[in-house]
Parts: structure tokens; C-alpha cells; sequence
């Protein structure tokens, strides 16, 4: 196998730019990352031929967020989709996925790689949309697709590689209400049923892992059984894709090709700890991408916040990076109120997860400093330190600007208290 | 000691038709339902003297959410706060809390007591209205308001027994960053350093069981010395209370007074846990009653999610009562948006939590309506079974009214899988 840009290779023998680079920003000794890049517990998502900000997934780095943007067939406005993703990123997002559709997918895709953020996409679709039909999609077309991806520097590719023929096996004999909710799933599904023959993404690995070596794009192995209701998440369709993508996660390493495992959509909050770990035991600590989790069905409208406690609980059990789930999740493509409202509420999650995942760790940092502003009621450095400082400014000036808030008024704890008991100096805590 | 109305009496000889009533609202055999509350498992928030709906708060129950409304000194509108109380019933809040500390304290509470809803108070912030200054507060004047506030039909005081002199060595030995954040506790504290005496809350703990022993009203212990940040939660103030509130729990039972604990503020997702677990077991599994938790101190303006996330992992772990959390908390008084968005996000954490606390029950069963709904893409169907239906509704039809949604279009995922694979009869699961 010809390796032209093999990060996990390079890592083997030195440090490549690209991992001094997320060293740096994530406070990481330079050789330490290297090695966990190399052993496949930190994915860098950095295509070569396309210079932009990078990012790392994984192992000892903040929690990363994606938002998802796109056209659909219903609603096709590449300019719209351009909007709600410098909306994204202007509010936190780490990265970003091109879902497009509808329209122009090349020219729009080429477009959204104009944006300063690691992108993704899910080539499959794409794959659809040239065949016309799922089912006229063959491997030679999908692998097409994905060479091209990657020539025009998408970062990662989400490849249904473990929706194979044991999968749906599974899901024949252990039903499921929902059946199949993963857009790329489905389409192998359909793909499979049509012709009797494994998914070309599983039949065909090595010849993908071929591909992707030589282009150092990161391959994130789709979750496309992910249980798409809370009584589907204990049907056998989801662990049996897990045994799949642990598999699948090996031989990456092997090849050098980075890979993150994307991890369960809908499942009951009391379910949430053991599947991240189990996922992370089944692919030996490989980077983990979470959709949700959803921890109920019923929440449309605010599923961003249901997102949000799965996700901090995800992350609490070793998530590494957190899809935004949108307010109009199941309901509608999101407009860019939407993408505002649901990367604030993914960031925060993500943070809460960061408090979780390293708790004696810097991130403890800003919320020491954000104590000591509010027993001193300095309002100014209490906006500077919050995540959404402006709208927490906006919330607090409206009924005038004071000494506390409006809530309490002259009756604030923190007020009679630190007449009574001086603070304590916290300084040798921040030193840590 | 004469008592005239107690339910735990009542619960050891029979059923109560206040416990009839609450037994049909939770689906309880009513003679277990009886038995859970006379071992204080269970509180009923039944004010005898004033007609309303009332509310069971423990185990077997539904998780409940209060809302916190009230005037304040510097935003004194008592026809705002009953707009307030309003619209977080129609929310779907159960019980309302009036923390007024602005204008005529006696007749706004008058008004909110007429919502047909249980309602609590925080009887101090009336006494020290009253004595105009914190340190001039005594005994007399604090039971004389306790006394006025059962008698007036409020259901459940908040009182902070805890807060006594061995909570304050604490406070002092191992000092905190925010130091009080509870309001009421902060009055306590002030009191006890203005005359050294110890908080007479504590000192007659006996007499004001008298008090409401005679009344039927429940006591909820509060916590005054809740952590107010993250680095606060560790120190040794808030167990030292944990420890006083187990023994007044005990002593309450034993007085046939029914009590609720209140728990832990602003402390650490990975906290959580062990904090509600060591509370239910110091308090003999009495009834927990929760502000937040918050999980982390940065998210001012969107306190009303990160209370949310802390809310939903406490119910997994054994919370009965979630105390709504504001989008203003920490900036300024809520306003009505704030109480709607707000309840609705602690309504849908309580949710959660009632999932996690009865996995198989009848809280499944509306999940899996919900999926049924979503496979045959019934959005009548879904709107209904919908904690939000009508801004579901109003999401999904902004693009039109087809038969996806506007996500996928024809790509979508049920549409393509339903032709190939029959959806599972899933009608007996639900008689399960």
C-alpha cells in the first residue's frame, strides 16, 4: 500500500506539524499526542490540501462540537446554508457537516470548504443523488464519490461500513419499531435488499482503507443501526454493528488510516454510561462522535436539550465529540435560529462534559475565576468569563444596571454574607 | 402534643382521601400509597384548609417540578407574578413557590393561594420584612409568620433547620468561595453571628413540629448551605448539613410531621450521584427536593439547560421534586418568557427522570406511542403525544405541510426502510 499522508505513520517516528498544532491548543505535551494519534485515540481532523483551522477528537482534548448544515431536496438555499454555518461557528462549533441533498452538491460542498472549520460529509448521499435511485448506487460510484470527497479536502466522511448483511440479519430477527432512522443507513438497507449483497463499504474495506490512506482524511464509522426510539435500544441491531465497527476500528489503525466511532441516537438516559463504554472497550478507546444521545421521544421542539443531557452524560463516560441536535430536530430543517440555539446549548453540554472528563483540570479554571467575580459582584468580569456573555449581559441590564440583581436586590446572600465572612483566598487552587 | 391533622397518623390506621386522591393521580394501590407516606417516603402537599389540587412528591410518584415566582425590592408587579404562576401551570408545573420580598407580602400571597396548585414559602424573608433589619429576627416573630403561613393555606415551608452553629464552624473551618448562597441561609447565618445564638429553627426544632403538626403542612428542610459554585461542592459546610437534615427528618416522621430534604446546588455532574444517594440515605429515602443541580457556574442565560442536565441525572439517581431553574437565574428576575421556557425544560428533565426511575413503566408506554406515531409518519399523532406539541407543530409546518419533514424530503429514512421491512407489532410490550 502506497501511504502518501499516513498522520498515524508519521507519528510512529516523530511530530508532525499538525500535532504540534493541536498540542498546542489543547495543552498537551507534543510527543504524548503523537503517541496517542498513533495508537488511534486522538483523531486529527486536518485534510492536507486544504489549509483552514484544524481540530483533535479524543483522548485528553476539549470536547469537540459539529454542527450539521445543509440543503435538502425540500428546501435548497446553498446561501441560507452558508449563513447557519458561519452562525455555527461564530457560536463555538468545532467543525461542521455538508448533509446537502438538494441543488448543487459539488458547488455547494465547495463552497462550505471555503469556511475556516474541519468539515465532514456522508458521501453516500451524494452517491444517491448521481445514481437517481438507492438502488442503481453500485461500489464503483460510492468509491468515486468518496476519492472525490476527498480531493477537495472534506476532512472526515461518514461511511455506513457496519450496516453489512449481519446487521440486518439482526435487525430481521430482532425487530424494531423504528427500523432503520440513519439517513446513510437506510440507503445501504435498501442497497442490500435490492441485491441480495454485502454493503461494497464492508465487502470492499481494504480497498477503502486505501483510499482514505493516501489522502489523510479521517474515516468516522457510522452508526447507521443507531436506535432511532427509546424501546428500539435494546434490540440486537445496535451491539451487533458495535462488534462490526470495533473490527473495523482495528483494521484502520493498521492501515493507517485515523477513524472515530459514532455512537447510539436514541436510547434511555440509564443506558447511556454502559454504551459509550462498551463502545469504547469494543474499539479500544477510538475517538467517539455522539448524535444525542436522545433520552426521550416526546421532547420535539427542545430535543436540543434533550441532546444536551444525553451528550453531557455521553461525555461524562468518554464521549469525545458531540453532534449538535438542533431544536427543529424530526420536525424540519433547521434555520439559523435554530443552528444559534442548538450549537449554544451542544457547547455547553460539551463544557459540562470537559468538567467531567478532567475535574482537577484547567476548564475548573473558568469557573473558579467565574466564583470569585460573583461574590464580588463584578458583573463586567461575570459577562467576560460566561459562555454566552452577551445574552447573560442582556437578561441582567434589563431592569436596570445595580449593584446585584433583580432578584434578590438588597437582599442578596452573597451581600449580607461577605460583610460577615471574608472570602477565602482561593489563589494557590488556581495554581494546580 | 395534640395533633389535629396528621396524615401520618392517618396513613397507620387507613387511607386518607387525600391519599385516595393522590393514589389515583400516580396509579398507587392506595394502601401502599398510604403505607409510603406514613414511613415519610412520600409527601403529600395537601394543605387541609384550602381546597386545590394537591400533589405527592416520592417514591412511586411522577417526579413534580416547582416554579418559583414572587416579587422582589427592585421588581415589585404582583399582577405580573400571578401572570407567572399562570402561565407555569399552564406549563405544566405542579406546585408554585412564592418568594416574594416586595410590597404587601400578606395579600400577594393571598392571590397566589388562589391557584389551584400546592403552594410553599420561605417564611424568613417575610420575618425579616417584618423586624426591617436581618438581625433583628427572633423566635417569636419567626414562628408568629410560620404560624400565619400555614393558617393561610401554604403547603410547604421551606425552613433551613440546618443552618445552625455546627453548620457555621464548617462554613468557617473549611470556608467556600461563595461562602452562603441560599438567601434564607444567609438571614440564618447573620443571625447567628449578630447574637451567637444558635439558629432557633434548630434550638426549638420541637416546638415548630408542634406547629405544623397541628396544621398538615409539610416541612421541606431546606438547604442553606448549598454549594454555590463548583469548587465549593467538596467542602465540608453542605455534608455537615446532610447529617443535621437526617436527623430532623427522623425527628419530623416521629412527630408525625411530613418532610421533604432539599438538595445540593451548584455542584459537578460527576457529583451528582453520590450527593442524591448520600442524602436519601442519611434521610431514610425521604423525599428530595431539588434546585438545579447546576453543573457548571459559566452558563448564565442558559441556566434553565444546564439545571436540566444536573435535574435529569439526580432523578436517575433517586430525586423526587425538581425546582425549576430560570434562563434570568443569576442576572435577574425572571419575566413570563423566562418562566415558560423554563418550566418547559424542567418539565422535560422531570420526564426524563421518570424514565429512568420506572424504565418499564407507563412513562415508556407514551414513548412508544410516539415512535408508532413516527414510523407511520403521523404528525397529527405526534404533535399530541408531544410534551410541546404545539411548537412541534409549528416547527414542522413552517416548510410546509408534506408528508416528511423537510430534513430529508424523499430521503427520508422511515419512508425508504418501511417499503422493505415490516415495522414489528410492538402492542403487547404495551400491556406489559
Amino acid at each position: 500500500m502506497c501511504v502518501m499522508h499516513s498522520l498515524i505513520h508519521e507519528c510512529l517516528h516523530g511530530v508532525p506539524s499538525e500535532v504540534e498544532t493541536i498540542a498546542r491548543d489543547e495543552g498537551l505535551v507534543p510527543r504524548q499526542a503523537a503517541r496517542a494519534v498513533a495508537r488511534g485515540r486522538i483523531a486529527v481532523l486536518a485534510n492536507p490540501v486544504r489549509p483552514h483551522r484544524i481540530a483533535a477528537v479524543g483522548e485528553g482534548c476539549r470536547v469537540k462540537v459539529n454542527v450539521n448544515i445543509g440543503t435538502s431536496g425540500q428546501r435548497c438555499d446553498p446561501v441560507l446554508e452558508m449563513e447557519k454555518g458561519r452562525a455555527a461557528l461564530a457560536e463555538g462549533a468545532d467543525a461542521l457537516m455538508d448533509l446537502s441533498t438538494g441543488g448543487d452538491l459539488q458547488a455547494i460542498r465547495k463552497e462550505i470548504l471555503t469556511l475556516d472549520a474541519p468539515v465532514g460529509t456522508v458521501p453516500i448521499y451524494e452517491a444517491v443523488r448521481r445514481a437517481g435511485n438507492v438502488t442503481d448506487v453500485d461500489a464503483d460510484l460510492l468509491f468515486r464519490v468518496i476519492r472525490e470527497h476527498c480531493k477537495q479536502g472534506v476532512d472526515f466522511l461518514t461511511l455506513h461500513c457496519g450496516v453489512n448483511l449481519q446487521a440486518l440479519d439482526a435487525l430481521k430477527s430482532d425487530p424494531r419499531i423504528m427500523g432503520v432512522v440513519s439517513r446513510g443507513g437506510s440507503f445501504h438497507v435498501a442497497m442490500m435488499l435490492s441485491s441480495g449483497e454485502e454493503n461494497p463499504l464492508y465487502a470492499e474495506f481494504d480497498y477503502l482503507l486505501e483510499i482514505l490512506a493516501d489522502t489523510g482524511v479521517v474515516i468516522s464509522l457510522g452508526d447507521g443501526m443507531r436506535p432511532g426510539c427509546m424501546q428500539d435500544a435494546e434490540r440486537h441491531a445496535k451491539a451487533t454493528e458495535y462488534l462490526t465497527l470495533g473490527r473495523l476500528a482495528k483494521r484502520s489503525l493498521d492501515a493507517g488510516v485515523q477513524r472515530m466511532i459514532e455512537g447510539p441516537g436514541h436510547i434511555p438516559i440509564t443506558q447511556v454510561g454502559y454504551n459509550v463504554k462498551m463502545i469504547k472497550e469494543l474499539t479500544d478507546d477510538a475517538p467517539l462522535y455522539l448524535l444525542g444521545p436522545l433520552v426521550t421521544d416526546i421532547g420535539a421542539g427542545y430535543d436540543h436539550v434533550v441532546g444536551a443531557i444525553g451528550g453531557a452524560i455521553a461525555c461524562m463516560n468518554g464521549a469525545d465529540f458531540l453532534c449538535m441536535v438542533s431544536p427543529s430536530e424530526h420536525l424540519a430543517l433547521p434555520d439559523v435560529q435554530d443552528i444559534i440555539e442548538g450549537t449554544r446549548v451542544a457547547c455547553l453540554s460539551a463544557h459540562i462534559g470537559d468538567l467531567a472528563r478532567d475535574p482537577k483540570g484547567h476548564y475548573m479554571q473558568r469557573e473558579v475565576q467565574m466564583a470569585e467575580a460573583r461574590r464580588r459582584l463584578d458583573w463586567d468580569e461575570q459577562f467576560k468569563l460566561a459562555l454566552f456573555g452577551e445574552r447573560a449581559k442582556a437578561v441582567h441590564v434589563r431592569d436596570g444596571e445595580t449593584e446585584t440583581c433583580s432578584m434578590c436586590g438588597d437582599l442578596c446572600a452573597l451581600k449580607i454574607v461577605d460583610k460577615l465572612l471574608p472570602a477565602p483566598d482561593v489563589t494557590p487552587k488556581k495554581e494546580e
